[in-house]
């Protein structure tokens, strides 16, 4: 049976690298150890009732084939909402998608040949990886550092990556796994890039409401840049709902959504239900943002505090989405992670974070340091990061036993 | 902006055929023509109440992302359900998948890089194509033909396809577009080849219980083909779930169901609900199917009889899924089924088909062959194909006098 081939694809896709430590955490689970997750991008808050009033309501016998765009209701939702941002769009240009992953996965296929270059800023959102090999295109990491708290690099230094291959620039902001912000000035050098050298700018801003000091600013607002953005979008974190699989792409460049249309076309149409409650709580607005934003704010404040007391850290306040990414003072964080779920525990209790590495495209970076999620309220934030903070002393004194 | 590129298979990537009349179909009605719509796929059956019910009563207050390979309830009313079949297999041999369409695409990725083969026989569900085209991978399309029911053609005739680059044949049975169920002997001769070819066996087997005589043979029981089947199968017409989208792998080989969880990883899980609702739906038992494949049997019967009274109809009775492929006496159906929408009613009625090349891979061919679906009554279906024959009368009879 050895000789059945698998394809090249099929052989390098890696397995998630944030849920990797995951048998080892149900392992500590089974000992009695109390587990604080800071490794996975799951929130806490209840997905607004709204979503499942649509769901139960719906009145229809069949569950039959939508539209493949994306059901009436939905799109024009979306186009309300993108107006309230200022975004002015109209449903034509936008295209319901099977959560944020397939709006990333539609975009690069129809940006990029197989073997085509995107440019991507690394620490990245680890998926980008997967959606890039299955449609065969090159990510290009450009490195941002914690020292910088990871804004960009001078406009000089991503330049020298573009190729007669590069097909567009992947920004995620704000960022995950960084929580970085982008500074207007940022938007700008991106935006002039892509028109100078003609690229795409994959702009994925599901994290937008999700800023804790000033606004994100969207690609979708750039004057002249109208026809080279592409908003990759998704629900899952904006309304809770990350089993709902709900985003979408917009676009206002013709061409591209007619490519969208016929990928979409392929694959027939997205969930009915899910588009029906979707629907419902874009509709409800933004009344949820703002003591969710509030909640966050503190979990973070709480998160940032905690880890500015161990010796050590390299990290600057990520303004948005929810997460932290830091240097830890230890010499490889995902044996760190290991240890801290197999050997640690504080009172019962130990803190799982996602190692560094997962997050990086070019081998050897990011190992001293890690992205945690502050999606557990402050208390427990704090408490999590502070136990996080026993254990690098105790890895530390062991490990230097050990040499 | 016209230097923006696009990808190939962006260019590529054809719209819907059957969706390519629509406009026309819309445009009938709103002169108040009623359409008899036998060119799509959408069941008019009602999806059992299993599913909602499970849906309404859900009690969680966070719609959270699921196991990337499907919640357990479902995977497990799933290995259920095909070992009822006689089909042995664990829930860790399956994957749950985003409809059909995801289970096909992530099948192809797996087995065949850009530029590899994988056989299929023409005509066939026209979006293989398109999911061939995401992937770079070329389809070789075998000819079937009305006058053999549509059944495969021999061996020989199939192994002079096979190159180095071949990975795979896909085997749509029972079949979409030409309804025709494969004999025991038909299964044999595929699995042979794929044994001595060392091939991936694709079965798309979605149909499965929409057979009028005997039983559709499942790839999944040939003994000795285990590690080359992959299973790719859809609740969408089994259920009446279309809008949905939940379908799964199955393969008893490791090492490809490594690859589809590692590819489900990247795009994180399915829909969370409709896994919920699906599971309870699988639970109920086959008690829908009877009721179900007697009403489609009249359906087909009446829709079969009403074809032979038209002269010059060229079609064998087809034993399973919902549709009938038939050459028409017509010079070019996709001119026929277009003017049958904008140029014909008959007592304010008209019917909408499915023009064959659609469902051809080979340019010239399939433009005498139309699907119809029988998705309406059995009167309706009788009815829509009277009208039908009154427009192949018209339409011959005017284009006779045009040259």
């Amino acid at each position: 049976m050895s000789d059945l081939h698998l394809s090249h694809r099929a052989r390098i896709m890696p397995a998630s690298p944030i849920r990797k430590l995951v048998p080892l955490g149900d392992e500590a689970k089974r000992r009695g150890v109390h587990v604080y997750h800071l490794n996975i991008g799951q929130p806490d808050i209840e997905t607004p009732p709204e979503f499942f009033d649509a769901v139960r309501n719906y009145k229809e016998k069949v569950i039959a084939y939508g539209n493949s765009q994306g059901i009436k209701l939905f799109l024009e939702s979306l186009a309300g909402y993108y107006s309230t941002l200022g975004i002015d769009i109209t449903p034509a240009d936008v295209l319901v998608t099977t959560g944020g992953s397939e709006a990333i996965t539609f975009a690069m296929m129809a940006v990029a040949e197989p073997g085509d270059e995107i440019l991507c800023f690394e620490p990245f959102y680890t998926n980008y990886n997967g959606f890039a090999i299955m449609g065969g295109v090159t990510l290009v990491p450009i490195e941002t550092k914690p020292e910088d708290g990871y804004h960009l690099p001078s406009r000089e230094e991503i330049e020298r990556f573009i190729t007669p291959r590069t097909r567009g620039i992947i920004v995620c902001n704000p960022n995950n796994p960084t929580g970085t912000v982008l500074r207007d000035d940022e938007i700008d050098m991106i935006a002039d890039i892509a028109l100078s050298r003609n690229l795409y700018v994959l702009a994925d801003e599901v994290y937008r409401e999700f800023v804790y000091e000033g606004t994100a600013r969207s690609f979708m607002q750039v004057p002249g840049l109208e026809q080279h953005v592409i908003l990759m979008d998704s629900l899952s974190k904006r309304y809770s709902l990350c089993g709902g699989r709900m985003g979408c792409l917009v676009s206002r460049n013709r061409a591209l959504m007619d490519v969208f249309l016929r990928f979409g076309q392929a694959r027939l149409c997205t969930a009915t239900l899910e588009q029906i409650g979707s629907a419902a709580l874009v509709d409800a607005g933004s009344k949820y943002f703002e003591p969710m934003i509030t909640e966050y704010r503190m979990r973070r404040d709480a998160t940032y505090e905690a880890l500015m007391r161990i010796p050590g850290v390299v990290c600057r306040k990520p303004s948005g989405a929810f997460y932290i990414m830091a240097k830890l003072p230890v010499d490889d964080v995902e044996r760190f992670a290991a240890w801290m779920l197999t050997d640690f525990s504080h009172e019962g209790e130990t803190t799982m974070v996602a190692p560094g590495p997962g997050f990086y495209g070019t081998a050897g970076r990011g190992i001293t340091e890690a992205r945690l999620a502050y999606v557990l309220n402050a208390d427990s934030c704090s408490r999590a990061v502070d136990i996080l903070a026993r254990g690098i002393e105790r890895y530390t004194d062991t490990h230097r036993k050990d040499v």
